[in-house]
């Protein structure tokens, strides 16, 4: 059962007019609430810039951060037949099922942060129609994955509209309920167009970018950037534009992850970015509509060699680096436990008045 | 009150002779289950390195974590005369009330971690003894705060025994209820032994090593290397006895720091070392015995610039690096969920098989 195409032609421009800078007035007073903790001047360092990020998002200086979801979104990709990856396509649906028997590292981590894991069928080449009836899976499918782009356009524009679209209406779906959301991904071979996405966006060279994905060897890695060259050779995406880079060389969760960053910022809630997958959707988000920086929290630096190029280029320096490269949005539950960390300092710490403590001797 | 001397004499010698290494066995099976857990090799990265910690510290493939302490030793320093730190010494007791209260930064990101604070007088000049008799202090305070470094030793080799022993002895008490404790500490004017112990551990200058506390400005932190250089030359700790250095240029909470390490290592549980004072203590615990270095969990990489030195030093990679510089054992409450997480990779994540998920080619 695939998607059907958005009513509404607007649906996008509609979202981005929703969104809207972090509020500095909040921001600012946050800054003030902080100085004020009996520590030294911020020397919860990483954690108090986390605290005014969270008060400039939510536009509170009790910034809500209890009810977590990551949203693993799911794809397949056509470009697997040309050995990318060392595992095969069918482990895509094997592992949407894991996820739904509560099996797999994202599970277990967003157990441990007190995160809930919502599975969305993007563009799985497996019919999981079973596991969207029964609601364990919301089924978004755009396609049953995308063509293989080392020969033509992943999908076509309207496909890449439509999955920004389904994100988006994800994040509208879960928004009442959710107060913190985190991306995941699941896809086979999706490291591929998520280096020549990153590659086209920074301008920087496959050689410098590309990375072992799931553990390639070195012929495998050697001929993973030969085909890298040859996707972006054939298919030349406008990278000033972020829908013909979603369409020509991106994929279904890909753009599933986009709208869901898109939004989370309609909503003005903090979203959790996760590795290397999730961040090239963050990439297209931020091409679609700057402003969504604002709300975007990078989890972790990723062992792919192109996260840093991504985190730096959409400015945001990670909040972990633990030698991590599974995806699945393990890296944003990890990273959930310090937004709470963050805002219980904004919240439960008490001031040099209110405590009594003698504060340095320029306050 | 001061803490009375140990009765027994072979004390720390009967303690030292519990402490093992690693158990290598229950490594190499925790290594072999994680090879099949279903994501791409080490794909957690150095949450799978914790996880393999984990099994060898506690001799188990299913790693108790759940019940967490930190514990603050609080002391203050003769040194402090000497104007090397921004705040005066009546802060340290003031913290003291605060971490009762539950309103400093420890309290907020213990709650966050599940974490129990317990607060330990090692040696705070103020009277805690309304504090200590109900019950919301342990007292072991062995004199109210260290002589002056800058002009002789910190303590005498007996108080130095003793501030270890006590801290063992907290270990002792608490073993029976905890699975992973932290380190935590609070005194005014320590991150001035902390550096005098680093330079004398690992021969590194001065210079490179003093950092800017908790914020001095650069004539106060000039003036604080020069009191640095004059604590070296006059003390002349001997680099081999780690009693001679905690005695000459330590302090009553950094000792009680090494003895909880110590403590938690001869119980075989985890024990997570906050930032550069705890660190400081982990030296001078593994100079006494080089095997506790198995039990320690570097929590993050504090500001402090000596504070890599020290890790480089004992071997340990820090799991957090947030630019944090607080203490109090905020850096080890922050790390807790990380254990947590790498716990439940070992625990909870399916394998191959029993996912019915197809492994890599070569598995």
């Amino acid at each position: 059962m695939l998607h059907s195409p958005s009513d509404n032609v607007d649906f996008l421009e509609a979202t981005f007019r929703k969104i809207f800078p972090q509020d500095l007035e909040s921001r600012d007073r946050a800054v003030d609430h902080l100085k004020q903790l009996t520590m030294p001047h911020w020397a919860l360092g990483d954690l108090m810039d986390l605290a005014v990020d969270l008060a400039g998002i939510t536009r509170s200086l009790k910034p809500p951060v209890k009810r977590k979801k990551v949203v693993v979104m799911v794809g397949d990709h056509g470009v697997t037949v040309e050995g990318v990856s060392k595992y095969p396509s069918e482990v895509t649906a094997q592992m949407v099922y894991n996820f739904v028997a509560g099996g797999a590292g994202i599970n277990a981590l967003a157990r441990q942060a007190g995160a809930e894991v919502v599975v969305a069928d993007m563009g799985c080449a497996t019919d999981l129609s079973e596991l969207a009836a029964n609601g364990a899976v919301i089924s978004k499918k755009i396609g049953p994955g995308t063509q293989n782009i080392a020969h033509g356009a992943a999908m076509t524009r309207t496909h890449a509209v439509m999955a920004v679209e389904a994100g988006i209406e994800i994040a509208n779906q879960l928004a009442p309920d959710v107060d913190v959301l985190g991306t995941g991904d699941m896809g086979i071979g999706n490291t591929t167009p998520s280096t020549a996405i990153v590659a086209v966006l920074t301008g920087k060279s496959v050689d410098e970018l590309t990375g072992r994905g799931t553990g390639l060897d070195d012929e495998q890695f050697e001929h993973k950037k030969k085909v890298l060259q040859r996707i972006l050779q054939i298919n030349k995406p406008d990278p000033k534009d972020g829908l013909d880079v979603l369409a020509k060389i991106g994929g279904f969760e890909i753009g599933g992850i986009a709208g869901l960053i898109i939004g989370a910022a309609a909503h003005r809630k903090p979203v959790v970015v996760d590795g290397f997958i999730s961040t090239a959707g963050a990439m297209i988000a931020c091409s679609l509509e700057p402003f969504v920086r604002d709300f975007i929290i990078c989890a972790h630096r990723s062992m792919e060699p192109g996260h840093r190029a991504m985190q730096e280029k959409i400015g945001c320096r990670p909040l972990l680096d633990l030698n991590m490269r599974l995806g699945e949005g393990t890296g944003a539950a990890l990273a959930m436990n310090l937004l709470e960390a963050a805002a219980a300092i904004l919240t439960e710490v008490a001031t040099f008045a209110d405590a009594g403590v003698t504060g340095p001797p320029d306050s």
